[in-house]
């Protein structure tokens, strides 16, 4: 894996990870310190804020899990990437496109999510 | 059109405008000040680096148009949309998504392209 691959596999395990020492790590790993993230729907402000709403996310959608769908496809510092939120029974709820910035030590400095239509 | 939208009609007529003096009031009613853009390709930074690599761009595919292909979506301050790149006989050459950043007064601020591969 790339180092870009290795950092969105580890966003996505991120989104998954229910337990909060486990999730924190991974929070800690993949964004920097002053990192932000929104979407239409939620946004986090620095790791606590982001920690929070993966929390506040999961427990929104409980037994559900990311997958990533496409890339990631990455060029400078800048990411973007395709993914699938799949229920417990395995059915696709939702699928979004996230396009990120990287920080100059190859963390996530700025997510921006997008949901796509259901076709 | 919403703001937005009309923003983004602006910025695929700017790529498509070769007479200078008109491109270059269509950079300066597009993009802010210090703007930048990134793809995989080339880049840009402030106006005058924009206008000067739009001027380039044109100059390596004459003849051909972009045309807008989806969107634009947008949330907070982020918008997304894809694009065709379309050459003179009507065949479409490139595809690509920009993700871009607006300004306070409503400008982007900053723009990353992203090529699709051919189906």
């Amino acid at each position: 894996m790339t180092e870009v691959a290795t950092l969105i596999d580890g966003y996505i395990s991120m989104w998954n990870e229910t337990d909060p020492e486990r999730r924190r790590a991974l929070v800690a790993r993949t964004w920097a310190d002053d990192a932000r993230y929104v979407d239409p729907l939620v946004t986090g402000e620095g790791r606590d804020g982001i920690d929070a709403m993966i929390a506040g996310v999961q427990q929104q959608f409980p037994g559900h899990r990311f997958e990533l769908a496409t890339g990631p496809d990455a060029h400078h510092d800048r990411v973007r990437f395709s993914w699938h939120l799949v229920a417990d029974g395995g059915s696709r709820v939702a699928t979004g496109v996230d396009f990120g910035t990287l920080s100059t030590e190859g963390r996530l400095q700025s997510v921006t999510g997008f949901h796509e239509q259901p076709a």
